[in-house]
């Protein structure tokens, strides 16, 4: 998993050298660029077979196709976001997601006055609504950026109704009891890192 | 780095434990709560001095007090969003971040409409008084929630007033011509890893 972890940003880095017009990338170049060890960087591209030639580097294009063959970029997701609040809008307005193969089809809030109004073209719809419209849909994700009292509760509802992903925005750990997948964005994670770097470069 | 990544998960399941009253745990209970490897956690928690005793375990509280030192929750930051959108909204209104020792102390916008009105208890204000503002206020991090093509002039304002810390939600990578620290949040890796989740599910 901590190889799958950096794949996106494998992805990211080959995709910029791909619009620069760099055919070619020695481990080393990458290492500098990415700030990872070249060694490292060479134990994970070993993982997925290799694509590295010893004096020539990597072909970036080939190497670019297959991270994005992993990563199933092809593949296309239909997600809906449950909590129409500022990160739910926010969210709602990311338009790097679907280049990235994920269509956000549907906002959900239980606040009667959101209820109707719009959002990057689509209609809030009420929580009610819910159920109906996964029946009637294909929905693969559900983004949860409802508050963190309501996290469990929702949780349950959407892996009930057949949901097997979970993009949680919310601060808590979700009990789930069934085979839903779910990846956490701790935000406060990321701050702490930050935290950490500017404390070790003396500030 | 990678072993600091980590570090915040640590803190918080930590301190979950700490408020279930329990003292002790063996790097294989910690495993299986977190998803890391037992032996993963023994070499990462080794990194720090090897707070583990054989057939013991960890003392939960000695652990934490120390991962909450290496990570420095016990300093404070002050922060200033830039950027008053829905995603510089949504971060004026985690409390969570206070909680860890990050005060956002303003919330600045180009966008005349939004001077003026409130976020959070923080009135909206111009970019134009920025400057003023830093000089005035010590500012240890800008959260930066402009729009992607603003992303550098932003970046280099604010490092060019000696704010020694940038916490990019912009999809760009910034050019930094100084000493500042930039912690990227890339909300799309986060999904591209929960797709890849999902397919290899057999979704």
């Amino acid at each position: 998993m901590a190889v799958i972890r950096r794949l996106p940003r494998y992805f990211r880095y080959l995709q910029d050298l791909i619009r620069l017009d760099i055919k070619r990338i020695s481990s080393r170049e990458l290492s500098e660029r990415m700030g990872i060890t070249a060694s490292q960087i060479r134990q994970d591209l070993n993982c997925f077979g290799g694509f590295g030639q010893q004096g020539y580097g990597y072909n970036v294009e080939s190497l670019f196709n297959e991270i994005s063959r992993i990563l199933g970029v092809d593949k296309r997701f239909s997600c809906i976001i449950i909590g129409a609040g500022n990160m739910g809008t926010a969210l709602a307005n990311y338009e790097n997601f679907r280049k990235r193969g994920f269509d956000i089809i549907a906002i959900f809030d239980v606040n009667p006055r959101k209820i109707g109004k719009k959002v990057n073209g689509l209609e809030i719809m009420s929580m009610d609504s819910l159920e109906n419209f996964v029946k009637d849909h294909k929905v693969d994700i559900a983004m949860l950026t409802v508050p963190g009292k309501d996290a469990n509760e929702v949780a349950e509802k959407v892996t009930g109704l057949g949901i097997k992903g979970i993009w949680n925005f919310t601060p808590n750990e979700l009990r789930i009891n069934n085979d839903a997948v779910v990846e956490n964005v701790h935000l406060s994670d990321s701050l702490m890192v930050l935290g950490y770097r500017l404390r070790s470069n003396g500030y």
